[in-house]
Order: structure tokens, then sequence, then C-alpha cells
């Protein structure tokens, strides 16, 4: 039997216990819970074969008290000894995408990343639309293409026009951008011609995850216009692979800001669902931004309701993100367009001039929040690293 | 043993064998092919349990050159004699959602279409935008929400901002109308990273189906700008329960309208995917369009070379929809916002009046194609009723 350690300061403290799906050599993909810098096999550890499959969906499925119910039995397996078969050390295992993605949707929930790309796109006209502040903006993206941190990214290539060709080229994009943005996991759906309440998030809503929504602006502004982003965004999504539960976020609760004008009675929370939870982004090694959850106009708990709203069904392992999020600083945005204005006003990195990013770029997304303990519990990361692009047919 | 019959005149006949999934009372979905009015249970009638399972999914992955000997042997099998317990009645077995759907991307590829819902949405501007001749534009929509034919609709709820109004009211949609649409079904997927060259869709593509893309057009005007449609489209998006093999198409091919400019050469096939298959649209019992296949500008192979020229990887189970199929004349468009100019000149149904769609209306749309024994072939029927709004939180 193993005493499982918890470094002092560890984000990943009893007060975290972030779910992920996991293998060690010749062993198949289950599902394991971090603790300190520890994987604990929870098929093993628990007795529990809903945790020997490679995603987290069927322990998803079995809704809220559940979640509750293990949540307490790990936290007493971990507090005493765990079978040493059970435990792993974080880095000699190899992680896997924890979910199998239904749906995925990304919302578009920051006023000031709103308006920054308001003006960035529509030069000249009222940066945030009229429907805005009336509703979250969302869009549905590619399922398929959501990866796991680490998976390298290859350059785009697609369809780019820039304001003074006539007509649009073929190529490589020249405008590779990065979202920070935040991630929900549904885990018990809700029927066809059903709305989930608004206050229903907290039970439905499994866990959180850091989400990179990569973005090739200038694929994106040539084609966006009427029916929205499509290639711009669809060629990857890069998650974190640890799932913070969303019972580990309770102490990371504030208001959102106030929302004026009032929005309409299905989307006003009892309790607002407001994250404290600071991102940071990364690039080459020196950090460039840190942007502020808090700062979100819209909550969560608000792009579900809306979501479901028309009666549409949501699935376990349905993935829906909050937009890119900035605060109201240069250094609180979170896309490389807003953070350079369009490109006009590089960053220095390393010695070196960035305004998008270039082959051979390393970005990385961090998170942490205030845990239950006084302390801090983290989110892990999403490193990617871009690649250049393959010849493909012009 | 049976010899199956197959009506003079059938829909039905040697040269379609649509593939679809059924059950009969007490048994699991499995699939089974269309042949006259009888459906041939293929787990049984061809000793292989690729079929006994309750979708399409694990056949398609198998690849082209099984599609193809498979409908070699489903001809020999049908010409001859069948074990009676493999053949069922259409009109005794229960069908269900034929395919796991994927990904779901909805393109917008009829030119008459573009410019009318250009006209309607955006009066005074350029009905076309100017990307609209240089790529099939498209967008993602809710897989989750795809359902099957003979599944009823309750109208959706929602944010609607009329022009004259200053702000969103929550409430029915007033304006709820159709798109008559082809599904086209990704049988073999692609890897990230790789895309699909335009010449490769007869060997990906595994079938086609009708496919209703029901639409909110008040939800849809408010919310669209600037990320596209959203809960608008998002409550359902139906499909016929027989898919018809891209292999009994070969007699239905015919080029494209001529396209000016000529594409990027990503889009250039060596021998067109336009298709010359007649829709119908039918408003209880009366039919009210006949839109044209054959008048879509941009053909699928393009639009999965397009969706996957930026490297985005497709699964197999992924569908993909043509957008709404108008032809040039009033009675050959595919959407009643189009058919009514936009409520504005009502149509006669059955003696009485209608613009959008009123609580009991049925819908159904069918198509037929040429088929390779000179005749025609079918594609059976998307049919659905309009249910009244459930109370809901307003």
């Amino acid at each position: 039997m193993t005493t499982i350690e918890i470094p002092d300061g560890s984000l990943f403290g009893v007060d975290n216990l972030p779910y992920g799906v996991f293998s060690t050599p010749g062993t198949a993909p289950r599902v394991g819970v971090r603790v300190g810098d520890s994987v604990v096999d929870l098929a093993m550890a628990l007795g529990d074969d809903v945790f020997a499959q490679p995603t987290l969906n069927a322990f998803m499925a079995q809704g809220y008290r559940r979640w509750v119910e293990v949540r307490e039995r790990i936290t007493e397996l971990v507090s005493g000894d765990v079978p040493d078969a059970a435990v792993h050390p974080v880095d000699e295992v190899r992680l896997h995408l924890p979910v199998e993605v239904g749906d995925y949707v990304d919302f578009y929930a920051s006023e000031h990343h709103a308006t920054n790309l308001g003006k960035l796109f529509r030069p000249g006209a009222p940066p945030l639309m009229p429907n805005w502040k009336h509703l979250p903006v969302g869009y549905h993206g590619r399922a398929g293409t959501v990866i796991l941190s680490g998976t390298d990214i290859v350059r785009p290539c697609g369809q780019r026009k820039a304001p003074d060709q006539d007509t649009p080229t073929f190529g490589e994009s020249q405008r590779l951008d990065i979202e920070a943005e935040l991630g929900f996991i549904v885990g018990t759906g809700s029927e066809l011609g059903t709305p989930v309440p608004v206050d229903e998030f907290g039970q439905r809503v499994f866990g959180v995850v850091i989400l990179n929504d990569w973005s090739a602006r200038d694929i994106q502004s040539w084609e966006y216009v009427p029916l929205g982003p499509f290639l711009g965004k669809s060629f990857a999504t890069s998650i974190s692979p640890w799932v913070v539960p969303l019972l580990a976020l309770e102490s990371a609760r504030v208001d959102t800001p106030k929302q004026d004008p009032e929005p309409l009675p299905y989307l006003r929370e009892t309790s607002p669902w407001g994250l404290d939870i600071d991102l940071e982004v990364e690039l080459n090694g020196q950090v460039v931004s840190r942007p502020p959850y808090r700062e979100m106009y819209w909550s969560p708990a608000q792009m579900l309701a809306h979501m479901t709203v028309n009666g549409a069904s949501s699935r376990t392992g349905d993935l829906f993100a909050s937009g890119t999020i900035s605060g109201p600083e240069r250094d609180q945005r979170g896309a490389f367009i807003e953070i350079t204005w369009g490109g006009k006003e590089p960053l220095q990195v390393g010695g070196e001039e960035r305004t998008f990013l270039q082959d051979g770029d390393e970005v990385v997304l961090r998170a942490t929040a205030p845990g239950a303990g006084g302390g801090r519990i983290g989110f892990g990361e999403v490193r990617t690293r871009i690649l250049p692009a393959k010849g493909v047919a012009k």
C-alpha cells in the first residue's frame, strides 16, 4: 500500500481531484484521478468497471448524485493507503482525450473580446451587434477535431483574400491564432423538446477543461459572412487532459458582471455561475497574457440554458466553450489578434517580434482557481507546437 | 424460401437497393435493404454480423471495395430465392435512424436559394456575398438533433425581435420553415491533416438521404450575425430512413451548372458530381414545389473537398447537407420563406392560406432519380407533423 504524497502548494490537492484518461505501456486507456504528482487508477482502486473505459462518458452519464458519491469515496481513499498497483507517477503515464465529444459549441461571451473583434473585423461599424447583450451568441464547431494537449498543429491551408486583392488565393494561413477559453462538459444530457433551466447547470455539467480554439484569421475573415466561422476554426480545437469537476469549483464562484439590460427570464440565474479563474497564455516560454475568466459577461449556466431553450437535446460528452477570455487590459487578452491589434502592434517574445504564430512556436495555456482548502487548484495545461503546412493541392 | 416481388414501376427496384436500419416486434434494430415493398434482413440473408448492428456505421467503415462487393451479393441474392425469415413487408417493420452521425455540416450551394435569402435577409445589399462563387459556404449544425422521418417537431421557442421592436421578446417561433435538401453520408473518414481530394468523393461517400433542415426564421434572423445560424436551426434536422448508395446514382450524374469564375484547383472535378435528382415538397397533401437538384451550383464532391482542405479530419457517419435546393422558378423553391417571399405572397393549400407552418401541418419531402434500369429510383420520404410549442420558462 502507498500513501500519496501531495507536495506543498500543489495545484492538485484533495480539493481538486480532476479526472482524466490514462494508460501505461501495454495497458488499455482507463479513467484516473490526479492527486499531487500521481494518477490513481480508479477501476483498480474503487473496483468499479465504469472506470475501466477509454472515456469518462459512462461515468458522467451516471449523473450528479453519483459524481458526489464518487468524489467522497476518492477523498477518503487518497487520505489513507492506496494499493501500490493503482498509483502511477503522472510523468510515467500517457494521457488520452478524456471524453467522447458529442456536439461542440463555441460561445462568444467576453464583452472585451467581442468588442475588440468587432472593431478589427468590421471597422467603422458598432463593435457589438444589437443581439450581443440579449443572448449568449454561439455557433456549432467541429466535434471530430477536438484534440488533446500535446498534439501538434499542422498550419492549415485554405482560401484567403486580402482587402487589396480582387480574388482569393489558396495557401498557408498567414494569420494563425489562438483563443484562450474554458470548455464545459455536459455530464447528464437532456431530451429533445425539453429546455434545461438555467439553475440546472450545476447538476448537468460534469466539469471544466482549458480549451484552445485555434483560429486561422485570414481564412475566417474571407469565409464567415453570412453563415459564420467554418474552416477558419474546424482544423483543430485543443483541450487539457484533466477535467476539473464542477464540484471542485464552489470556491471559485462569483457574480457575473452586471448584465444591462436585464436578460429575459430564461437566462436569469438564482445564484450566478461567474467563475474566478485565472488563465495564462505562454508563447515560447514567455507569459504574454493573463486572461481573467471573472470578466466574462455571460455565465456557462446561461450558455447551457440558451443552447437548449429551443428544445435542442443535449448529450453526455457535449462540449461547450466560453469563447475567448479577454479582460479590459492588453495583457489580459486571450488571442494574438487582440494582443497585437490585428498584427499592427507586435509583441517582443524571446528577442523576436511576433504578431501571429510562426512555425515552430509553442503555445501553452494554463489556469488556476481558488480551491476549497484555501489554496489554489490547477487545470493543468494545453500545450501545442505549430508545424509547417503540408504540401497540398493548390 | 421466397422470391421477392417487385411491383411494376417500383422506385425500389434492383438498381436502387437502399440500406436502412429496422426492427420487428421483440427484436433489436439491424441493417436491412429495401427491395420493392420488402425489407431484407442482411445479417440473416448474408450471414454477416456487421449487419447485426443498430447503425450502418460498422459496414460503412469497411470501405468502398466492400460496398461494391456487398451490392453485388445483394443483387444476386434478391434475383433468386431468399430465406422466408429474412424478408419482411416494409409496412410491418419499424425504421430507425440509419447512422450514428459524427459531425453535421450544412452547405448553401444553390445560387437561387442564396440569392433569394440574400434579398430577404439583407434588402438593398448585393444578395450574394463576395465569397459565394469562390467556395461552397457552409457551417456546422447540431449532430445530436438529427432525427428520423416520422418524428414530430414541437414548435421551438426562442428570442425574436421584429424590425419595429426595440428589444427582443421570448416566445414561439412565428416563422417556422423547412429547407428541402439532400444529405451525404461519409462512409470512409480521413485523418487529421490530410485533405480529401475532390475526385475521392465517390470512394468516400457511402450514400444519400433526403434532409429537412428545419428553420425558425424569426429566431435565426435575430441571432445569426456575426457567427451564423444556431438556435434557429439546432432544434431538429430530419432525414429519410433509406440511404441510397452512391453506387445507385451513376445514371443520375450530370454536369454542375457552369462555374464562373473557375474555382481554385482543389475544387476542380475531373468528372463532376452534379446530380439529376427531382425533389417534391408536399404540404398537407398538396405538392407545392418541385426543387431540381441539378440546378445546384456546387457539387457534393466540392463540398467534401472544401470541408477538409484545411486538414480537418472526417469520420464514418459524418453528414453534410447541400443547403436548400431551389430552382429558378417559384414552384421550384425549397423553403416557404422563398415560395411565399418572406410571407408576403401566401400559398393556397387545401382551401387555406399558408405562409409559414402552422401547428398540425404535415410536410413531406420526396425525391427520385434516374436509375440504371432505365426507370426511376426513389429515396422514400421525410414526413413530419408540427406540434404546438410546449409551455416553457418565458
